[in-house]
């Protein structure tokens, strides 16, 4: 981090923390470089970093100011989707956003790649080259089926976090989280049979149910509490639902913490109609609040909570390792996983291991929650300065996606298209249903960077939408 | 390799070239030691490896004499497995075998590991090293979901080898042979379908089968020519058969190489029951002879052969890259390689891909194919000398395996148990049967060291069997 870059970021601080407040003048910038002992032009730096971002404004003649408080969007409302059970499409639509990946001309708002640019995550390059050195024989030998005894065991001790306490022997490593959902489902599920399914959902999640032929039913979410506990137990009552999949922590793409009351409301619907629970707890981790927020898992007590995690989000996805706690299921995952994707790669385990036991793991935690709250609020503030008036913009509790939506007239599937051409990609919400809702929605991944070019590829997502209104 | 190792693999190489004849005299000790510039002891060191191997006999007081060439044992005859579809179990059994990977007191002859100890697999731990230090970005993010370009580009030039003309397009990595194997099942059948299988059949294979409830029909096999024809036609016309999986180059467990003319008589069969040939082809580039046989692909006009291997016999099973050329299914394939199994991990696929480009894939080849002949005639050696008469053993055109059939009262799942407790693990003939056949033979991986350890040990399981067959 350089000079100015360090001093906008605590200036940044102070106006978060109110030390500064709204509307206030700021300090002038001969004073702030006496004050830090750096030039006058860093300090012009800083004021410019922050003025980009809108925290700031200039007035001429008079210095920085701290910039009124906007009135924030209003939150998405409860969803409402179609609720019977459905299949699941549009694979050619998330097979375009997946190409994309390595196309370094594209930027991928739509994606869900995390920043793994940060300092904090040099200690795991050095474990991995440590670990090649080191370790020849485990890194190039079969991996045990269920993974990793160390890495196993590291887990454990974090998903004490969570409340869950589950030892190192009842982990199954997987070759990340969405491995570890598919294992899951192939465990529990037959084709022919219906999951339900928080709605907007994860477009990962849905092709996962439309490849092993199950049916999705889509129950209806609110955009702060998460599923409705009543739609889901009307559902139950109507189709014979083999399971629920939820992402209560820092949900995808939604962002909300599901109230603890109404995590132990749903697993004691699960057991009443006896339904497995497929908890997604990829982002739980990246909780904006510390501590981080209970697993429904912690509660469970038979064993029908599957909790699917990995370190993609935290670390970095080109490690593929996320592991399963897979309750009663136990056996019947090592199976599938043995059937579906066999063993995984030793030497990623054993650097993730070597970094967790060495304190590195909750250092670069609490750097990216910081990071990706604040990467979200610069975000928020460009999509409240670029996008069309009207539309309703989510607060995530956690993690670093926003979830925006726009008046019923646009059509973001086109806009989608046209922004292709642009060299711009973003996810449209159609993604997120089975039943061909959201189309007036989009997910925006906050975890690119900040830069100039991000904000000038925003303010053309900006005026496709404004020229999408227009037009309908 | 350590001097008189050097001096023994020589003088094995003259012997094995006809050099030095059956039943004739060696050179002295002393003229050896002059002959290489090498101490007494070295030279006696040399002599009694090669005793050990039984490649040479000491006679008192007159030197060494090239061992007489014994009668082999004869090779099995044609199977006759039951021919109707059933589903395969035998679940458990293979657990254990799979379990015992990581205990480093266990003898596991009954595994599939290579031997990953050769000077020739070093520049890939080097590769492996410098990729981590200097490609960070990709080692970190997502992989493509196709896999690594640069690396599907050296696959497809392998393939030329096998006789394929495939673009690195239309390639797809995957966690591993196994792993390939899986995703093309799931992309082709639905359970319930009906699969044709070599038998014996490699018991992982079978157990993807059971995972996906797909019936195994077992269709009598040769153990030097493969699979029959005309048995194959039978059941297709009796059944509704999907595919059938082959593994026609020194095929696992039989280590036969099919004859060219078969392949293509398969390949015409498949064409005129339109069926699908899953080819594993994971020992192929193993064969003894140079250069290596052709792959059924290599015939196929219609894109109805999917192609399956990977790297894990000839480099090494952590790394965890494998590859499918999926033919007219890649499409499905891909689909079904996002739900079962997701992304890979990019750091082996970058290391393996500069191994090939660098030249040293070939050269550690050339070595190893050398090297598991040699293997393989030891423990020839060693079974006829330890273990009971009246057995047959296959002789493996290529691979490390070798498959022994005992005497019909023999019961290998009972001797396999009794040797657990000896701390040896060997793969009794059953689990490569869906419908409860071959109790009475055994697969012995001869990539194990040849150390007096090991010869112990299958003196050990000699001793088993001769026991078994007093009992019976």
């Amino acid at each position: 981090m350089t000079r100015y870059q360090h001093l906008a970021s605590l200036l940044a601080e102070r106006i978060e923390q109110g030390l500064y407040r709204h509307g206030e003048k700021l300090p002038s910038v001969r004073s702030l470089s006496l004050e830090h002992g750096v030039s006058i032009s860093t300090v012009q730096q800083a004021y410019q970093v922050l003025e980009n971002q809108q925290l700031i404004v200039p007035r001429p003649r008079s210095g920085y100011f701290v910039a009124p408080r906007k009135m924030q969007p209003p939150e998405p409302a409860m969803t409402r989707p179609v609720q019977r059970p459905v299949e699941v499409t549009q694979w050619d639509e998330v097979m375009t956003l997946l190409d994309g990946r390595s196309d370094k001309n594209l930027l991928t708002f739509g994606g869900g790649a995390p920043d793994i640019s940060h300092p904090s995550l040099k200690p795991l390059w050095r474990e991995m080259s440590r670990v090649v050195q080191h370790n020849l024989q485990e890194v190039f030998s079969y991996d045990d089926l269920a993974g990793r005894q160390e890495l196993r065991e590291q887990i454990a001790r974090l998903m004490l976090d969570g409340g869950a306490n589950i030892t190192a022997d009842e982990l199954i490593i997987t070759s990340g989280c969405h491995n570890a959902l598919s294992v899951a489902l192939l465990a529990v599920c037959k084709p022919g049979d219906i999951v339900a399914v928080e709605s907007p959902c994860y477009y990962g999640t849905m092709q996962l149910l439309r490849s092993f032929d199950i049916k999705a039913i889509e129950i209806p979410t609110d955009s702060q509490t998460g599923i409705s506990v009543e739609a889901l137990e009307l559902a139950l009552e109507q189709w014979p639902i083999k399971g629920v999949i939820l992402v209560p922590n820092c949900n995808n793409p939604l962002g909300f913490i599901m109230p603890e009351p109404r995590k132990r409301a749903v697993l004691a619907l699960a057991q009443r109609h006896d339904i497995v629970i497929f908890e997604d707890d990829i982002y739980g981790e990246l909780a904006t609040d510390y501590p981080r927020p209970r697993t429904i898992n912690s509660y469970d007590i038979d064993g029908r909570v599957v909790l699917c995690s990995s370190f993609t989000k935290t670390l970095a996805p080109g490690l593929r390792v996320g592991w399963i706690a897979p309750g009663r299921y136990r056996e019947r995952v090592l199976q599938m996983k043995y059937a579906a994707s066999g063993t995984n790669v030793p030497a990623t385990q054993l650097a993730v291991a070597a970094f967790i036991r060495d304190g590195h793991y909750h250092r670069h935690l609490r750097r990216m929650r910081l990071h990706y709250q604040r990467q979200m609020e610069i975000y928020t503030c460009w999509v409240r300065e670029y996008f069309p008036c009207g539309i309703c913009v989510t607060r995530p509790k956690g993690g670093f996606m926003l979830w925006i939506e726009l008046p019923e007239s646009v059509d973001m599937v086109c806009v989608a298209r046209q922004l292709t051409r642009l060299k711009i990609r973003v996810a449209p919400g159609s993604l997120f249903s089975a039943s061909g809702k959201y189309r007036n929605c989009l997910r925006i991944n906050c975890a690119l960077p900040t830069s100039e070019r991000h904000q000038q590829a925003l303010k053309q997502v900006g005026e496709a939408l404004h020229h999408a209104m227009e037009e309908s």
